[in-house]
């Protein structure tokens, strides 16, 4: 399964794509999209919504993942402009078809570091540890990698048996099923 | 001038598309995006892009205008949402090189009804007579028209010479220049 990991921002949207076969994690690619500040905001948001449709087009992702996101009342008026960033990045993975599956920032920190809580330098640290990558990717670029590992991560997860339930090859076919344990 | 307003909702998009000669206004279009209930976000958002796409396509407007938004502190789940939607108009828009004014609520009813307070039925019933509708467009294909006859008002104001200046034809051209009073 390859799975394409989205950060939308106004400013910096970060993508990640990974390979993921049983437990064995592949990096296949990563960046930014970083919309000229001299457009309009029109422009900007048609920038990133065009720089995202290749990125699909050319990884030909299964499945894709972006966090979701946790507004303060305080700030309203980002909560808008991140809005627009991310719908952007929604509306071009659902032009191709994908699957946008939604994880929180938790999720995706235990899934990386194994903490809830750890800070975005263990993420960044973890994402490189993973992949085997040479350098760390920049920030934006390493939490969409992130967000797709934890994704791949909850796919294997899905795979496995429910708790208090068991595998065993079925008597009659021969193949594995699950049972549930009484 | 051709202009093209656009009212962005997750659940319902209005558009409509004014044609401006001087004082003169002319209906084009108009008409609402209502993405299936069954979609996806994903789904829902590229339907919305697709659909803008193809209106602008259509009709070629010279340029677009989209309300303002004031969101509030106790719904900022809501103003994430609409952004959303706003993000992929405006991507939608952007990449076609339109340029986007944006104007506030009170811009709009003050140019169309001629108080800013009007209410939605004012709007609409206006829109109708302004633009000669034998039917009043739905809500938000309503407002969208309104936008754009606001737009278009606004492009006739700024023709017109500022306060305290006069308009008289120069001397040496001929043509008509704007004047500052002493």
């Amino acid at each position: 399964m390859r799975v394409l990991g989205i950060d939308p921002g106004s400013s910096v949207t970060g993508y990640g794509v990974v390979d993921c076969e049983g437990s064995s994690l592949r990096h296949v690619a990563h960046g930014t999209v970083r919309p000229r500040r001299t457009g309009s905001v029109a422009e900007r948001l048609a920038e990133i919504h065009r720089a995202l449709d290749e990125v699909v087009a050319s990884h030909a992702p299964d499945a894709a993942v972006i966090e979701q996101v946790f507004v303060r009342p305080s700030n309203p008026k980002s909560a808008l402009v991140l809005g627009q960033a991310r719908g952007v990045a929604l509306a071009a993975l659902g032009a191709r078809g994908l699957n946008v599956a939604e994880v929180t920032p938790q999720e995706v920190k235990s899934a990386v570091v194994g903490i809830g809580n750890a800070s975005k330098e263990q993420v960044q640290q973890m994402v490189c540890r993973l992949l085997s990558l040479a350098n760390a990717p920049a920030q934006d670029a390493a939490d969409a990698l992130a967000a797709a590992i934890c994704r791949a991560h909850q796919g294997r997860l899905a795979d496995l048996p429910k708790r208090g339930a068991s595998r065993r090859p079925s008597p009659r076919t021969g193949s594995w099923v699950v049972r549930r344990a009484r």
